[in-house]
């Protein structure tokens, strides 16, 4: 968990995201925000966990849950997400495909706007290259905004780079 | 739209079940139940259809909010859907898959118990044959639950037989 700050919504000056990088056992999820000034900061990140034990509905319900506390604390204008393609195990896809659609469900209840993008827009957007590693990226992060020296699991890494491909893509207002 | 009969839920012989085709153009939805007695009866059903012209996550809130109506009207204590397997197009796939992950979340959130069944569990309960034809299992359905005739649409139809599928499949206390 990292708390960095908390704006009130009133501060129209800041356009703020919420971005997750999907999963039903581990979802990246991170605020990023964008002052006038066009100063990125990171406002929150986090690896929200769900427990292996309990059935995958209750598995969704705990993150629709988690990610109506970070809308809630944080009031974001937008959900940036990553899409996703299949990988060789479809019943894994299957269910973070779900859990996708879950969570844009959420989102878009709480009138966030969706704003979708592939890896290869993520890793170009933060790296410059289309094929860079997560090691690459990750290390990128730091240069790019504002963020606590600290360990973080990859998903919240890959939120973070969700978040700031779609502030570096979108304008708002 | 079938709507024959509402039953209270303080009716506990009744065990009613919801039924779910999933997608996001088209979302069969029915609700069945069954008596103390074992007889088994259509409450409603409906083929849901969604805006092509519309964004899809507007979409995803549209047949949120229609199952919660039907869950609001009918009570029903379960949520049974089919369960997805990958075809050619792997877009669509995905989407259906995001679709069914929101279904979930949403019955789930109104304490929903979900089951799930393979296309062959469903072919072969209503028809006793794994392989039947879609306008076999349509033409059994009449012969295995209380149903007016009318015209219905495919989704309509694999809604009823997922109905079936569950009432048949389940103890339910």
């Amino acid at each position: 968990m990292n708390k960095l700050k908390v704006h009130s919504r009133k501060l129209k000056a800041v356009t703020r995201v919420l971005a997750i990088d999907p999963g039903y056992e581990r979802v990246g999820i991170a605020v990023v925000e964008k002052s006038k000034a066009g100063e990125e900061s990171l406002v929150y990140s986090e690896c929200f966990e769900t427990d292996a034990k309990e059935v995958f509905e209750t598995r969704l319900l705990r993150i629709g849950g988690e990610i109506e506390r970070v809308i809630a604390t944080y009031a974001p204008l937008a959900l940036a997400i990553e899409q996703l393609y299949f990988n060789s195990n479809q019943k894994t896809a299957m269910r973070v495909a779900e859990a996708r659609g879950a969570i844009i469900y959420v989102c878009t209840k709480h009138n966030l706007r969706l704003f979708e993008y592939t890896p290869l827009q993520i890793k170009s957007a933060v790296s410059g290259y289309g094929k860079s590693t997560k090691a690459q990226v990750a290390r990128m992060l730091p240069r790019l905004i504002d963020m606590p020296k600290q360990k973080r699991r990859d998903d919240e890494y890959d939120a973070i780079a969700i978040g700031l491909t779609c502030l570096a893509s979108e304008r708002f207002r």
